[in-house]
């Protein structure tokens, strides 16, 4: 079990079909194979052994597809770097992952530039440019080491040798490097591919970002099918729509807010979009306005609602097309995170690792080949995560009778007053309803007779004229007392947000914290 | 990775949803998950421990499906018996596996009495009848003992563990037990998935026997997609035909004879037999006249020509629907045995193992986590079979320049004429299309001069004269000279078949071989 397999075998049955595309750039299997058994030999050369580590910090392209599998063809392990992150971040993750070769495109050679001149990222021996533009004087150009050099054989590392490195957002704490096995990422996409019933002629866009493990699915679902790769350097509405109707796409992934912004694109019904047989979403719900616009806008496309995290590979649950209905026994169920996918064991449980009954919220834990090796150097951390067997995935939810998993909230965010566990999505969801409420994030403070209290912070229109004493009023209104909000504070900044997206709630909660004893990651 | 996973998570998600249905005995996956954890608690109950072997052999049913779950469920080895074993073989699979307890129905209650009052079957401790009419004395009642106990835990035997020991017809010598594990069978079934697009409401009917490796692909695909399973005790057209409508049947796999009389069936278009999506088959060729005639009656269903062995659980290449077309660049590829199957690596080698190029006959190799951990007990066997990381199948053949394998014939039944490799199979085509032939199998035969010479024995129709020089002059007109039969002898009984219906031709060249030293086996 093992991740080059599946491009050999699409070179052999595949060879002269396209695997990629890029633009104008086009590569057959066989040429894929080539050039990655070409790559992968000229890291070599340049240093890579057994277990190294390769980063890759660039836009979506066919030479991050290249690069992805040329790390592990050479014997080593790749490291996705989030292209959002800040220099002192990035110089974090090289650093932690001790990565000795970094691929980058023109759009990040200059911050790489700065902190490699600046001696941030020491651990990083050579720098290879990805881009067809000027290369610059220390790095090497990506195509010339790549003929100048014959294919190697495969190292043929496989099943528990680790495959991938991928840094999570950390919403809760600092980064943690997530060791993913070649059993860990060949799991997960037989499991998608079951899940998502992937056709074996499947054409697959890459719009989401590739660092993301989400994406990397994809890279290396469709090429398990010997399928068709497409890549544009990231999300736009046009040149998403664009790539649907000029390649044919049949299958991709999209985040809500993409979707959102697709669907309400003013020229999306001049685009054709029949090509398009499912469309699979996750990372953040789905409102229900924009499905509906959505299964109007592309009617013969199927919705699938895929629940996952990083640690896993990432798949874990997933609501299908016969979750998308408004009426009927299967109403809404897209709302609901779906049922545990094929290959991938779900339960809830307590604070002791005992599974609950359905209906009652606790941690979401899961068990399967997909689940990560642990934490990069973080044994603690990893023996922690993954006590008893089970991945302990930090979020809380419940499963309902038929095996649909509803998410609640961080068990992290959870607040405990006086007892009471209080889910701070369920606060937030009362709080966002109340008119002039722009973004709101609840979190426990300490308190001396509750341990901790609720408190809200709002943010709101600046035309309005709400206050502490209307934002608990109207809580009161939709959820039982307990729950509701002690205190409101206001503020104009906008919340503070992870690479991801997520709001960084341990930054709320740390000055009411200072000098208490509660952990604050 | 683990067999019974794929269980609890159909009663996870499916848990009132029919998981089996036996005429009118209708199970959920609740219910199923429940006797399976029961009747694992009886056979423990009954001194079945960890790693310990559990023998059935019975015709397809319900309990059939309940007897191998609960196998690995209690800890220990499934070991399905050929019905079709003359009672030594029997008595031989049951004591080289040392199976402790034996499932049987009534078909076969009467000769394991025999074979256990005549003491041929010393290491069966327990007999569990799995009939519903009187239990025989020394017997234990299937339903007594599984009421009688309460659902155990799953012992979570997984990965590298044993989970079914399968005899091998053994067309090539004496039976041999191919040890497949869990990580074997779950790969096997998530590749047949992959490869079948098999969706995930599935319905699928246990027709072909469940002893063979190939039904029990079913059994463990269609429970890891949490679908339906109908069971008939064996084939017959009728029972087929009225099971795919009545059940509305979308997918199953048969055997081309099978298919052959399926299709022929006088009464074949009074059935309604529009819910079958996909028909795989294997085993053997596929006539063009009865893939025709197939296409023809179930228009609407795709077929799916599959090639796997035991020892690689077993599928290996598959040619899908778009190979069944008569014209255009995939006309008639189902002739071929297809590509190879996603997770699974194809390769042609010589004899000393180098990959051959496309075209090249040689032996087919295979590597992939579907490949056996071994034949039980027989290590030297195991080490040659598997020598250098890749099961040898001994099946001889090429690989076209598209990654397409066609089978030419056993590599043990090549003769070696003169230096000149020939393929029996390609001769014996070559002789069936002479008028009168109804049966032939050629060999290779001592000779001094050519070290083998090419010999045909031929059963003929009893209205026809033909004789020895017809059969090398009719060669002659269709193959090169060097592989024409040299001699011909005629016999008038059928010739000998292994269980799984195959020319034992071992049987054939003995009494040629006698006192020469060549290896009959």
């Amino acid at each position: 079990m093992y991740l080059t397999q599946a491009l050999k075998r699409a070179a052999q049955i595949n060879g002269n079909e396209l695997a990629t595309q890029d633009n104008n750039r086009i590569r057959t299997w066989s040429e894929s194979l080539e050039r990655i058994g070409k790559l992968a030999g000229a890291m070599q050369k340049l240093g890579f052994k057994d277990n190294d580590r390769s980063a890759i910090l660039s836009l979506n392209s066919d030479r991050y597809f290249e690069a992805l599998y040329a790390a592990i063809w050479a014997g080593g392990i790749f490291v996705p770097i989030n292209t959002r992150l800040a220099p002192p971040e990035i110089a974090f993750w090289l650093q932690d992952s001790e990565s000795s070769i970094l691929f980058v495109d023109k759009n990040f050679s200059e911050v790489i530039e700065e902190l490699f001149q600046a001696g941030k990222i020491p651990s990083i021996k050579e720098i290879i440019y990805m881009s067809d533009d000027n290369c610059p004087a220390n790095m090497q150009n990506y195509e010339t080491i790549l003929n100048e050099n014959d294919k190697i054989d495969d190292t043929l590392r496989c099943y528990d040798d680790i495959a991938g490195l991928f840094y999570t957002g950390g919403t809760t704490g600092r980064s943690k490097g997530v060791m993913l096995s070649h059993t860990n990422l060949v799991s997960n996409s037989f499991n998608t591919i079951t899940g998502l019933t992937i056709p074996n002629n499947a054409r697959w866009i890459h719009a989401a970002p590739m660092f993301h493990i989400a994406d990397v699915t994809g890279v290396i679902a469709i090429t398990h099918i010997a399928g068709k790769h497409y890549f544009i350097p990231g999300f736009s509405p046009e040149a998403v729509l664009n790539g649907i109707q000029d390649y044919s796409i049949t299958d991709t992934l999209l985040v809500p807010t993409m979707i959102n912004m697709l669907v309400h694109h003013p020229d999306v019904t001049k685009y054709n979009l029949s090509s398009l047989r499912q469309l699979t979403y996750g990372a953040s719900p789905m409102p229900e306005s924009v499905i509906i616009k959505a299964m109007e806008v592309i009617p013969k496309c199927n919705f699938v609602h895929a629940y996952g995290m990083t640690e896993c590979s990432p798949l874990l649950t997933m609501a299908g097309p016969d979750c998308h209905v408004f009426k009927g026994p299967k109403a809404n169920l897209f709302k609901s995170t779906g049922v545990a996918a094929a290959g991938v064991e779900i339960k809830i449980i307590d604070e002791n690792d005992n599974e609950l009954p359905r209906g009652v919220v606790g941690e979401i834990a899961a068990r399967g080949s997909n689940i990560m090796l642990g934490y990069w150097r973080q044994k603690e951390l990893s023996d922690k995560a993954l006590r008893n067997g089970w991945m302990h995935t930090g979020d809380g939810g419940y499963m309902n009778k038929n095996g649909y998993v509803y998410i609640v909230d961080r068990v992290k965010d959870m607040i405990i007053s006086g007892g009471e566990n209080i889910y701070s999505a369920e606060v937030e969801n009362a709080i966002y309803q109340l008119d002039g409420v722009i973004e709101c994030a609840v979190i426990g403070i300490p308190n001396k007779e509750w341990g901790e209290a609720v408190h809200a912070i709002v943010r709101k229109d600046s035309n309005n004229n709400i206050n502490e004493n209307d934002v608990i009023t109207h809580s009161k209104n939709l959820i039982a007392g307990f729950k509701c909000p002690k205190s409101v504070s206001f503020r104009d900044d906008p919340m503070p947000l992870s690479g991801a997206g997520k709001i960084l709630k341990r930054n709320l909660r740390e000055p009411f914290w200072k000098g208490h004893e509660k952990q604050v990651s």
